[in-house]
């Protein structure tokens, strides 16, 4: 029996997402309290939507696993809706708790079912940073103008080369992606940029972030988008904005 | 020569914002950073807007202090816009920040000037509480009528005698007091209460806000605040909301 997670966290506390030896991961921990609840000896292999970065937070991270003997499978599929409750008390401090579960298909996966991943990013722009919201934002003093930055976002819009908008760890065979949405808007001092694709490179929200920022200050044109998706090269775009801005918000399948 | 500070704090890592033995608060942590940005070895004495208890945050605090000697009254005068970023320096990782710092008139008094003081409370209203906001909201579970809320509250406008709504430590001599404007307000699973008043009792946004919570979840009518101006009676009101979702958004002069 396959089941689907729906994943809240901070990802301040830990190495990304994905289980490394010896460093603390959102996934492990995850594991670890599935299998206390499941009350298995056994491993549990746990798939998430996205891999998420060192820092990097969600507040609707998607995995699933599987439970496979029949007493368990029986149990928590009619006690399904009690399941994040029993999951989230061996989250207890941790930062990550477990939102949303429901039973699924076999043939659903997290990763490869996925049509839509919507990515946020924050800004707080203010001369001075919030402690208030501490890793939870990327403190730019300068005044930005979001407006100009939102003109110059909508060329990500439709399928491009984003080689100029990957990290050079970026093991991905094509830089081809499709962007379906991008907006920045601003909330009082907090600069919003929302962006949502299929799939995304590694480092692409935050280089795109890093480089609307450039243009949000004005010391890049609003066209320059476009120009980086012509020369295609990395070292041309923005700097890599800080992980503590970036929110997964949600996946569709 | 007078200074008027606007400051943020997260209220958790405090005793509150007034200063007392053995206890870490806001007022101290502050002094003692002004002290070393003045170089002083006597006191400094800050009188902040309002006396926020513990775990209540704050991003529109107001205090006063004054400077005495010629040549730093000089030197700051001269230096205003860059004393925020110098007291910021000794309170780096104390969760405190000063956003901004003017020189005011001498009759200028953070407490006793103050027209308006601005007060907003959030929760968090879903099934699981948010590892995000963690000790920045309240986590109300069940599904609150906002606009239910937001009706029940319109009667507080106005002037009224408010004993119902004020905490059994309160020593203000009268609980007569006039509340400007209150809203309650849904932004997605975000429930933000939000009120004005020249002056508050003891406790009287946390009492407000755990008595709409009554209202908003069915188990109070919406009339509910009607009887309580009328009967005035404590034990008839809702819980004290914690403090975590408090802020003092900002004061008016």
């Amino acid at each position: 029996m396959r089941i689907k997670l729906t994943i809240e966290y901070v990802g301040t506390h830990f190495f990304g997402w994905q289980k490394q030896n010896d460093h603390n991961s959102v996934q492990e921990t995850l594991e670890n309290a599935i299998k206390k609840v499941l009350n298995y000896s056994e491993e549990i292999e746990l798939y998430g939507a996205g891999r998420t970065d060192t820092g990097v937070h969600a507040t609707g991270q998607v995995a699933h696993f599987d439970i496979n003997d029949k007493k368990r499978c029986e149990y928590w599929s009619r006690n399904i809706t009690k399941l994040p409750i029993a999951i989230n008390f061996y989250l207890i401090d941790t930062g990550v708790a477990v939102i949303s579960a429901s039973v699924v298909e076999d043939d659903f996966h997290a990763r490869f079912s996925a049509v839509a991943r919507h990515y946020r990013y924050l800004i707080y722009n203010r001369k001075i940073g919030s402690v208030i919201y501490i890793n939870r934002m990327w403190h730019v003093p300068q005044l930005l103008d979001h407006d100009m930055m939102n003109v110059a976002a909508q060329d990500l819009i439709g399928t491009h080369d984003l080689n100029a908008f990957r990290s050079a760890h970026c093991n991905a065979s094509s830089a081809i992606r499709t962007i379906d949405k991008i907006s920045v808007t601003r909330h009082d001092d907090v600069v919003q940029v929302d962006i949502s694709a299929r799939s995304f490179l590694h480092n692409q929200v935050r280089i795109t972030v890093g480089t609307l920022k450039q243009i949000g200050i004005g010391r890049l044109q609003s066209d320059y988008i476009k120009y980086l998706l012509e020369c295609r090269d990395r070292t041309k775009a923005g700097e890599t904005a800080p992980p503590d801005g970036l929110y997964l918000m949600g996946v569709d399948y």
